[in-house]
């Protein structure tokens, strides 16, 4: 599809990033599988639940611009799930492995952070208010869940890991 | 390969990273060449001299390590790039493709963000306190180019777009 105006953009990367919020409601459940740390675990699954909130409101700001909710292939978000299931695939050892998938859940999250932002930002700029309000709470939840996981990271997760 | 530690993990990102930004290096000519705005060119000109020079580091960082850089495919920076390259093919309007090339251009940044992030805590984590330097100084160049970016998008580029 040949991109004629910042709305034809937008709507793109809306799709793209919905298809993006769908794989990871499936690659979550086997994230907090994987993950030993009890409080990775419950870190995955109230992010699982975060993601099913949030590709709603997504499909209410398709619902704002007059569009159906649909999916394009992220073939971004393929390959940043990959580099968690190999991971996990792998083997090794167990504490390391947590140490591995919140790095990789890391990277996700920046994903969106840069995808909500820009949507954010394009919405903005073409007076559509309601659907950059959706676009902004997302974006800052996202940021939360970094900086989570970091803390997760740094406080426990890493040390066990060495 | 089995992650035993996270001297092993820190290892795997960093060939990870190394491989990815090689892979960044071989697309920022293409976009450079696809974008309309002058300074949008020169940023992803200025951008691939810094990418030369973040490599150069990162060798340094292997070596501080006793360990010779080498390159593991990274699959996400694959997609990532992939989906730079799908807007400048699909063609469209020009100015549109300056937005969509910035946005595209960020949601690499914050790959490198996150991946840099992770490999500063994990090396503070380990005692290696100078590659721990080298990724703080990358990460944070990294975080100036997206702030750059974005002053781009939000100053002319999205309103031409529009």
């Amino acid at each position: 599809m040949k991109m004629e105006s910042l709305h034809d953009l937008m709507l793109d990367v809306m799709k793209d990033t919905y298809d993006a919020e769908h794989q990871i409601t499936q690659a979550l459940p086997q994230m907090a599988q994987a993950a030993t740390s009890a409080d990775l675990k419950k870190a995955f699954e109230q992010h699982l639940r975060q993601t099913e909130k949030q590709i709603e409101q997504l499909e209410q700001a398709f619902e704002m611009i007059g569009q159906r909710p649909s999916r394009k292939q992220c073939v971004a978000m393929k390959g940043l799930i990959k580099e968690g299931q190999e991971l996990i695939e792998e083997g090794g050892d167990k504490e390391t492995l947590d140490a591995g998938l919140i790095a990789a859940a890391q990277k996700v999250e920046h994903y969106e952070i840069a995808a909500y932002g820009t949507l954010r930002t394009w919405a903005q700029q073409l007076g559509m208010n309601d659907a950059a309000e959706i676009f902004d709470r997302i974006a800052q939840e996202e940021g939360t869940t970094d900086q989570k996981l970091t803390k997760l990271a740094e406080g426990k997760i890493n040390q066990r890991a060495q």
